[in-house]
């Protein structure tokens, strides 16, 4: 049996008991009736995730999947290629967004190779980041499908084998990308999986302009009419117009959901992922917090594909794991809420009358 | 020479060229063109108010201001008065929503009872909370004035020494509130500044249906068209129409911008304080940070009284200083962004072709 089928076999829908229970305490907290909203929400999610009144939390790893686009050639991305290695770099200095805000929010990032076109070896041999490289980078999605069946197939395993190996010193993933050009593929799966017009879907990536932006939009289009993308079939989608990145974010969220922990999913690559991992198991969503409202045009239709509401509107669009690590701050503040405030009972507080 | 006088002359809008160089320095680091959106925002922000580009943020001090408000007798609360004294005491215990969050933040929480209807003696004698009450409870707003113009001087007075104070131990403030049946004064001071139908204003507080809220629009419409406030005159408007903890946030927010320190706005409550000090300085909207977005329905014409985007929308209705808390985190991470992420040059990566 493939490792994906036994990780699909083992994700369950959350515990409706254990979020009636968390509810349950919410009521009878020192504040008027679900005063702190969302973050009651989030507390509920929490605690329904983790089958706990006291959600762990503590530890949070952000996995930042790097990985190289083929289309890269039709001219998508403001950015060269050679940017996506650089970036790498970056994040094992720490000096990247996601370095500095996973610091405020007390959490690691972790980065992995799906699938850079440039040698890394000196950061795997040194243990910067973990080698799952599938292959350097994915073929050109306009003139045929990005990756062969195979290749998602283990962009994927190599994600939920991510989560497996970081689980042991992990309470809460967060998922992050780097990769230049990946901002059309995310594109085609959103487009792939709801029929919805490229033109309206596509957006401006890392800041090209708008003529720019149509011929991307085009790409797409054609993208889609060359490889016909099954919609109900996730790898098929992954394979004909995703990236090996996006895959191994869609293992990282299987991964994480069969082992019963919430995963922080960041912007608009990071939700193609998780859109992926829909497509293969619908349950997965039950263990998602999305973290951000990106600024990317079609991430608005990716969030009510996975009937989510953002936590944070702050305009990002970086990517990397910057707004998930700005929504660890959030998941720290519900699990608080939840188990450290007191009740009308403890504090001798009047009830509403 | 009033203290009032003395702050206000030392009050001035933040200097654009400290912004300037913040916005220089943020354009140089390894992101796309300002990808991290409001952050990038409030790190110019917070560069402005601090004349530096290392702006120090680490000591966060919320100061939760307590009062109580004769207006209860018109029945606009679902709680009742008692309910101000007892939350003092579990704030002083560590069990209240603000101090969780503020926990979570790593700030502290100091209280101050500015005019709470009980007697406090034995939280003050044991230095736990602050005491600058100018009188226990204000008079009945929709029977004539909440306060004497001079009892408005003295919560404002007392605001500004409370800023003063805890300037030795603090880097950024942040405004909270306690006081049973305070959004019929907040709801009436922004009615009174703006001219707009109390009707249109008026929400819900701690959750009353839909006919308590109507009949609190009257209050408010009723104390408006007794006491005739004076719009441009806000110790006038404190003075007819608020509340003494309103005064002391007003104070905070004028003894910070004139110690040239950024505060943090909480929700309703602290915004109507906020704008009973834009009222007096116009130049104190410069040093302010807007939380969040309150689900109190008259919040959105506040926020866009002062100028504002708020930078959380999470549904929140409880006050405190619970949002204040929540967006600290958020002005860790810009400072973070400004202070610690690599240039371009600094890590060797390619910029935008």
């Amino acid at each position: 049996m493939r490792q994906l089928d036994t990780t699909l076999a083992h994700i369950t829908p959350v515990d409706p008991a254990w979020r009636a229970r968390a509810s349950a305490r919410i009521e009878q907290l020192t504040m008027p009736r679900w005063a702190l909203g969302r973050l009651c929400d989030l507390a509920v999610d929490l605690a329904g995730i983790t089958r706990s009144l006291r959600p762990a939390v503590e530890r949070k790893t952000i996995v930042t999947m790097a990985g190289d686009h083929g289309v890269c050639a039709e001219g998508v991305s403001l950015f060269p290629p050679e940017v996506t290695p650089q970036m790498v770099r970056n994040f094992v200095r720490g000096g990247a967004g996601v370095n500095v805000l996973a610091r405020v929010a007390g959490a690691r990032v972790v980065v992995a190779d799906l699938g850079v076109a440039a040698d890394l070896a000196d950061l795997v041999a040194a243990g910067a980041i973990i080698d799952a490289k599938v292959a350097p980078g994915t073929a050109n999605l306009a003139l045929g499908p990005a990756m062969s069946r195979g290749q998602a197939l283990q962009a994927v395993e190599a994600g939920i084998a991510i989560a497996r190996r970081l689980a042991p010193s992990t309470d809460v993933f967060g998922t992050g990308e780097m990769g230049i050009g990946n901002t059309t593929p995310a594109t085609a799966i959103i487009a792939a999986l709801t029929g919805a017009e490229p033109e309206q879907l596509t957006g401006c990536g890392t800041g090209i302009g708008e003529e720019q932006r149509r011929r991307k939009a085009a790409v797409v289009a054609r993208a889609l009419a060359l490889n016909r993308p099954d919609p109900r079939d996730g790898l098929d989608v992954l394979a004909k117009v995703g990236g090996f990145e996006i895959g191994g974010l869609a293992g990282l969220c299987l991964g994480a959901a069969e082992l019963g922990r919430p995963v922080v999913v960041d912007g608009f690559i990071s939700t193609a992922g998780a859109l992926v991992a829909q497509a293969l198991c619908p349950a997965v969503a039950d263990y998602l917090v999305c973290a951000h409202q990106s600024e990317e045009r079609g991430h608005r239709l990716m969030l009510e594909r996975l009937g989510k509401r953002p936590l944070l509107d702050l305009g990002l669009r970086l990517g990397e794991g910057t707004g998930a690590a700005l929504a660890m701050g959030l998941v720290d503040a519900a699990r608080g809420v939840l188990v450290e405030m007191a009740t009308f009972a403890d504090a001798a507080v009047s009830e509403a009358g």
